[in-house]
Order: structure tokens, then C-alpha cells, then sequence
């Protein structure tokens, strides 16, 4: 069979859909809209779950690669120019792939697994990359969600995309209006909150994160907010040597997640 | 007392000074000769060690700031316009403060510690970001130093030294022309190295770090390359949950360096 592919390149960026992808791109009042956002490159377009592609747009030269035709097939296409391509995408050295993605939909159930619970839950997070990092990391410490409220940067950001490196399908997560009512429900539920916090004078790994958990993180330049922190059920504190005031919010995330892990012995059955 | 400034204010990004602190930003090269680096912002600026401060800029607004007079207490700066500031500087919004200041320099000797020995070793990491981020999470995690090949992004590349969040100064640091050769050396010092690797069979909070140690950490599409990982002692393997193949560089540092001062009890006195 092989190609399914309209007849005509696209070879200008005015053109009504590359104007569209660039929107979708840039602004998240249009993905947000359309409950749709813009996936790039080859790995992220193969991990997209079949039917919740909208739309796929391949550079002349991508189809030019040995890879191309297995990569495309099932799907309808576009062509785009080289130049026009690279115009659009994001990144330094695209690599010829863009598609329009619908956004996967979750209820606040979809994150909670009683006792096994293990959230997420961010305050205002400003940087893309950390916050795809924070969606990568947590899938691999096994977490059941991610919470953020509605001023943290938008999960769907080419950046945020690229960093979470295919975890954005496949962690549940929630935007809320009002944080401190979603907590407050978190709470109904038996779900212990920690928030990494100065105030906090018991290191991390002194807790039991057995049960059901979540994790607070707050803003890159201020942390948590005091209407955020007074919603926790308890301070922790991450240990700094030397004058170190504070740790990267990425990683933060990482060993509080981490540690949860480690406590629930989820990977002892390897262990020598 | 007060200012101890000259008449003129640099008005022109054609201006001498202004062209060399724009090369020093831009080209690594340049740094290296000098045997300098330029910090930007108020914090960065305040943690330089006094003795290496060779010459400090500051925009006209920043002396308008009430904290001004505090912080250049002692040094003597010259003032820039703020259109040529804002032209000079590497951040969005800038504070109105950058200066020029002399690398730190360390022998091997001064980033072992015999037994308390904790490195980290990078192996062509490219992300400036992640860079900074591993330097100020060491700091935090207590490593006695970090050392680095040729190919790593410059470690005085003005985006790492602001993700370093003043780490740059009291990390103890070797950047190396030939890295197995440093391996070697470490071997003789009884250091155990580690590598992260998709070798590794073990999780690595199965080992045992309270010796002196090191852990190898790659660039951050391709790992560590072959010749390097065979330098390691162990592999060892960060469990990951779901479909995620590796974690973000400077989220597996940190999950290593903090494990080892985890194991070390280096923060067990404060713990309830």
C-alpha cells in the first residue's frame, strides 16, 4: 500500500494549517480550546497512543528516511517542506515529525489507588523543563498522578512535552481551579500530604510513605505558598551540605518520589 | 565615603569593556585564556569570594535600588546604561549587576577526601542546565568533587553557573583531557566507581557507598560511551516504572549522590 498522503506540499507557512499547528504551538488558551497539543519527533510521535492522533506532518526529507514508512503507517499525512518545517518546529534539529494530539482525560479517581496512592502535587511551577522532568521522573518512581494547579506552566508546552520524553500519555494528571479544595478532598480520602518546606525539621527519609501519599512542591523561586503549606499534614526537609539553600524543584520532586519508592520495596525482588 | 566609581557611564555596547565581558558570556574559549568567568545577578555577585572579583558592572537603575550601596560595599564598578545592560546580559529580566570573576583552581588532591571520598564524573553531559543543576545538587548531596571530560558543556557557560545557584564557588572541580587516564588514577586511590548503566542488574541502593566512591554519569541521548563504562567497577541500575527507559541526567545524579550521603548518615543526628 504505502503512502496516504495528500498531493500537494505545503510550501508556505501561511498556509491555513501550518498557521494553525504554529498556534497550537505557541499558545495554551488554543490547545486548551481545542484539548489538543503538538507532539515532535519521532520517538514522541511513535509512543501517541493511535487514536488519539488528529494530525501528522512530515518534512520532505523525513521521507526520505529507511525509518520513514513503517513510522507512517496507518496514518494520513502532510508533507511540508524543509524549510517551511523548520520554521515551525521547535526545536534546533527537528527531525520531521510533528502531529496534532487530542489531550488525554482524567478524573480525580483516575489518580488515586488507595493505599498505593502517590501523587504529585505542584504549587506554580514556572519551568517547562523541570515540570516534564517532574512528569518523567514521576512515572518512574511509579507515581498515580499529578496534580498542578492552574498557574503552573502549561503540561502541554512543546518543552514540557519534549522533557516528559513520552510520560505525558501515560501519567494521570489534573489541572485545578482551586487547590486548596482539591487537597481538602485529598484529605477525605486518607491521603497523607508532605510539603518540602523550611519550616519542616525532619529529613525526608525519616517518614513513612507506605500509605497513601502526596507530595507538595512549590514554585522555583518562592516554594510553596503559606495557603498551600498550611493545607500539608507534615514539613519535611531534604538534608544540604555545604551553603546550600534549596535544591533545583526537578530534583526535589526526584527524592521525595524516589524515596517513596524505596520504602515500598517496589524493586526489592531484584535486589542482590 | 559611598561610590568609588569612575565619571563616565558606558553608554555604547561598542565600548571596549562591554565587547570583552559580551566575549567572555559567549565563548568558553575566551573564558579559558583569561582564566575567568562573568556572574550575573545580585545573589551570584554577593557569594563570589571577595578575592576574585576582578571588575564589577552595574546598570543605572541598579543604583537606584536601595539595596545598591550594601552590595558593592568595598568594590569598585563601573555603570552601564540600561539599554546596553539589558543588551549585555543573558537573563530576560536582568538585575543590573554582572561581574568578572577568576576561576577556582583545584588539583586532583583537593577533590579527594580518603574514605569521605564522593565524586561525581560526567561524561560529555551537553544540557548547561543540567549541568548547573548536578553542581548544586552535589554541593547539597556533600560530594568532595566533580569532575568532567573535554566534551562537557562549559561548566562556566553563564546558563550553568545561574543553574549552579552559587554552587560554582565551593564544588571543588577538574575538568580533564583524558578521562580513562584520571580513571586509572582513581582505581590507585581505592575509589570504587559506579556507572549508571543499562548493564547494571543491580538497583542501586543495593550497594554499599560508604567508602570512597564515584559515580559516572553520560551524555544525556547516549549514556556513557563504551570505553568509559569499562572503566566503572559496577553497574548498577536506577529501578523505573512504567514504560520509562532512563531518567534526565542530572535526576539520576542526584538519586546516586543522595543514596550515598543517605547510606553515609551523614544527617541521621536531626532524625526523629
Amino acid at each position: 500500500m504505502g503512502k496516504d498522503c495528500t498531493d500537494d506540499m505545503i510550501t508556505s507557512s501561511a498556509n491555513q494549517q501550518m498557521k494553525h499547528l504554529s498556534q497550537l504551538m505557541k499558545r495554551a488558551k488554543e490547545r486548551k480550546k481545542e484539548q489538543v497539543f503538538v507532539v515532535e519527533g519521532i520517538k514522541m510521535f511513535q509512543e501517541a497512543p493511535a487514536d488519539t492522533v488528529v494530525s501528522v506532518y512530515v518534512s520532505e526529507s523525513f521521507l526520505e528516511k529507511p525509518e520513514h514508512e513503517k513510522c507512517l503507517q496507518g496514518y494520513r499525512y502532510e508533507v511540508v517542506s524543509d524549510a517551511v518545517f523548520r520554521e515551525i518546529s521547535d526545536t534546533q534539529t527537528p527531525q520531521g515529525i510533528l502531529a496534532i494530539v487530542r489531550m488525554p482525560k482524567y478524573d480525580l479517581s483516575d489518580l488515586l489507588q488507595g493505599d498505593h496512592t502517590h501523587l504529585l502535587i505542584l504549587e506554580s511551577v514556572q519551568d517547562p523543563g523541570n515540570l516534564g522532568t517532574m512528569v518523567r521522573t514521576g512515572e518512574g518512581a511509579g507515581i498515580t498522578g499529578i496534580i498542578m494547579n492552574k498557574t503552573t506552566v502549561d503540561l502541554f508546552n512543546p518543552k514540557t512535552i519534549r522533557s516528559t520524553m513520552g510520560s505525558i500519555y501515560r501519567v494521570p494528571y489534573l489541572i485545578t481551579e482551586h487547590l486548596p479544595d482539591l487537597l481538602d478532598e485529598l484529605h477525605k480520602e486518607n491521603i497523607r500530604l508532605y510539603a518540602a518546606h523550611l519550616k519542616g525539621d525532619t529529613y525526608y527519609d525519616a517518614f513513612d510513605f507506605t500509605g497513601a501519599c502526596g507530595f507538595l512542591i512549590g514554585n522555583e523561586g518562592n516554594g510553596l505558598s503559606d495557603e498551600i503549606a498550611e493545607c500539608a499534614d507534615c514539613y519535611l526537609k531534604i538534608p544540604m551540605e555545604g551553603k546550600v539553600e534549596s535544591l533545583n524543584a526537578a530534583v526535589s520532586a526526584a527524592l521525595l518520589m524516589y524515596e517513596c519508592k524505596r520504602q515500598r520495596g517496589e524493586h526489592n525482588e531484584n535486589m542482590v
